[in-house]
């Protein structure tokens, strides 16, 4: 009868918390991330891509294949179920090496990438797919990394791939994707930054620093937050050649393709090829993009363009990367599936824009129904259920019979703006009272007028 | 420059296998999915559920308080990262004494449902929230269950609660979202089994058999599958007296409620609420309705109406169920807050209905444009950009430049409804060829005219 009046109770308590990294979504927020969502789901399919959701659960092995050994720390492995110790290495067990026990104790982990799980899809499905297969996967990943301000341990990555074309029109499309994307967004104060790992492949594979790919791109890719004066200083302490260095230093002094051509450090093909991708994607309308020589992004698969989306004016950081992947399927098939794609940080993205940006509140409830008399319920309940058929939109919460006072208390709290009222004279008289929430007004309407009536008035006022 | 020809390749080879019991969702069945969850998700929001979403993550003590023994082994434990083996207990790592060590290696698992998250969250919310709260949630939860046919250990969970209130309205409420549901899901053909919990504790609390609660419930409910017969026979071997078998019998034989007004089986005020309700749920127009004595679902958290949907006809077991949990919270806080709510468990529905079910396919693309020369990619798709920024539920792939015998069959592969012919003749003439890929019928049209043309001739189509 009485509306859940909260009982004081004793029992064992355990604290309602969450696990250090992760977070409940609800309100505002995850109102501005589904309209991100929506928005990005329907420029993808408008371009062709079909979804995909693969499973949180991977098998260890096919997670541990690809990322190498820094992000294999970083995977979240799940604990066998039942006897876990029954196959450990005994060796390992009485020397606790957790490291060698780890794998033996847990052959499953949670996804820590949507790229690894695509290259596993696509390799099991080869002879279904046609290529080229375009297809999105908006879900969230784990990753155990330290917590710290800005950075989760879940969260939702939001990827788009064309895989089974080593074409640069491909490659100018997911560029074009992400300018689209960001602008459709409603975020046009941002930079594309791009480059082609093999001008950098090519830079020190002529310095004869092939082995030293990931030491030096490390140093060359701070040049942005330290300066070149202390990037040279960094290269004079690595032991490699003054011919090597030499290059190095004029590759950082590059500031323009143009510059690169006929310089002698990269190769003229790469260079044409790179200056040909940002022509193309120029003209498809990519006007947000830059040329950064040092980008790399991380130094796992990318085989060829690399890219990354900032927010001018922000220190968020990168809120979009991608590139090409050629070799990615080969680990998990006979067959190889070149591929380019990039991915949305899509939480990173909104925790930036949350408190400014402007979306359609789709969840805000229009009106809240306060029957006056329990008898009434049912009638109040069927005239309400054909309007939410007739009007998808419309979104009315009936209240349980409860106190005038009280039920306009709850809807205030929750923020509703207006509340019907109905009592027996509202029914029998075909008058139903619509009052606003905010203004303490009434207007006196007919209940086939009302859902019309709330959508309306609605309609030019923010939630 | 080539479409991806596909390379063969030599490396130590990972087979792309996943886990048992786990699945990739894409295609149809995917489809299928997507539709019935946005069916229900404008069904909560038009009665006024606000969306919720939790992490995967939950410390193990949440999930351990509200499960029980039983459930405790179906949860995924998530292995700490570094060194687990730093805080181990010496002598339960010496004995290998797995139970003991599952909580002291990990202290986070994987959600088993979406009940005690929402109660995790109610709590640590109490303040901010207005009740009564109606929230929905649409998420996946894990449970190491024997994968077996029709069981997974991944699946999608699809709740609505309303929290803070015990007013019967509230469960009459569940009880109609069921049915508007299913009958919104095109699925008409279904039983709604409802009882209450307090009807079969009156009876065990009268015969004295409280403390054999799970143990009579269990042999009760075989009564639909083994029949009335077999059940005496079970219950005549548990030791109990004559008096109490015979109530029992009693109860087994009774089919309708007005019978068991008045037998003194069960406390009057449990049969005459319950009545109530159910006389309330079919005036809000809950049709399918029928009690079932002897349903319990489960022996945790439940403590009134419990109900269960079943599919009628097919061997699919229940594919949605709730009830009323009066005392979910006070585990987690000092105020307690009743409530009443239901999950649809879609993925058993889409595994049932999967083949037969009419669901519009919004990801069928519905035109693949082929140019003939790449000097033209960049023209036409500008002019295709202009076509998915005015027509959004427009789906239009722009193939990488490929010979068109090559694009014919790709587009074939992919089952796309049209292909669209571009050469520097049709451009300079702004008359293109539109080409269906089932007759080969040709038709030439502006490109202005397209888009229009495409979901015109389609929407008549199936996918």
């Amino acid at each position: 009868m009485l509306v859940g009046k909260a009982s004081v109770v004793r029992a064992r308590r355990v604290e309602p918390l969450l696990p250090a990294g992760v977070r409940d979504w609800f309100g505002r927020r995850l109102a501005v991330r589904r309209w991100f969502v929506s928005q990005l789901e329907t420029l993808f399919r408008s371009c062709g891509y079909v979804p995909l959701e693969t499973p949180a659960l991977e098998r260890l092995e096919v997670l541990l294949a690809k990322y190498g050994e820094e992000a294999s720390k970083l995977i979240f492995r799940i604990l066998h179920s039942g006897d876990f110790t029954e196959h450990v290495d005994e060796g390992a067990w009485l020397a606790k090496d957790w490291r060698r026990l780890a794998n033996q104790i847990a052959d499953k982990g949670l996804r820590y990438d949507l790229t690894v799980p695509l290259a596993r899809f696509v390799a099991r499905h080869y002879h279904e797919l046609a290529f080229p297969f375009r297809r999105y996967q908006i879900q969230p990943v784990w990753r155990a990394e330290r917590p710290q301000r800005g950075r989760f341990r879940e969260f939702l990555q939001c990827d788009f791939d064309i895989l089974g074309t080593e074409s640069e029109e491909a490659d100018a499309e997911v560029l074009w994707i992400l300018e689209e994307g960001f602008q459709r967004l409603g975020l046009s104060d941002f930079e594309i930054v791009v480059n082609d790992r093999r001008l950098l492949e090519d830079l020190l594979s002529r310095c004869g620093l092939s082995s030293l790919f990931q030491t030096v791109c490390t140093v060359l890719d701070k040049v942005d937050k330290v300066g070149v004066r202390v990037v040279r200083e960094e290269l004079e302490r690595l032991s490699i050649s003054s011919e090597a260095r030499d290059a190095l230093f004029r590759y950082l002094e590059v500031g323009h393709l143009e510059e690169l051509r006929g310089s002698g450090l990269v190769g003229e093909a790469s260079v044409e090829s790179f200056m040909a991708l940002l022509e193309l994607a120029r003209s498809l309308g990519v006007e947000h993009i830059r040329w950064d020589p040092f980008l790399v992004r991380g130094l796992d698969y990318y085989t060829g363009m690399v890219c990354e989306v900032r927010l001018v004016g922000r220190g968020v950081g990168s809120v979009a990367g991608g590139g090409r992947y050629d070799r990615l399927t080969e680990t998990f098939s006979e067959w190889n599936v070149p591929g380019v794609g990039a991915s949305f940080g899509i939480d990173r993205l909104v925790d930036a824009v949350v408190d400014e940006v402007e979306v359609p509140d789709e969840w805000q409830v229009h009106a809240g129904v306060v029957v006056f008399d329990r008898e009434l319920f049912s009638e109040v309940w069927r005239e309400v259920s054909g309007w939410r058929r007739a009007y998808l939109g419309l979104r009315v919460e009936v209240l349980p019979p409860m106190r005038l006072k009280k039920a306009l208390r709850v809807l205030d709290k929750k923020g509703i703006p207006f509340a019907i009222l109905c009592g027996s004279e509202e029914l029998s008289g075909g008058r139903w009272t619509v009052r606003d929430m905010r203004t303490g007004e009434q207007v006196v309407l007919s209940p086939e007028a009302i859902p019309e009536y709330l959508l309306k008035t609605l309609k030019g006022r923010k939630a």
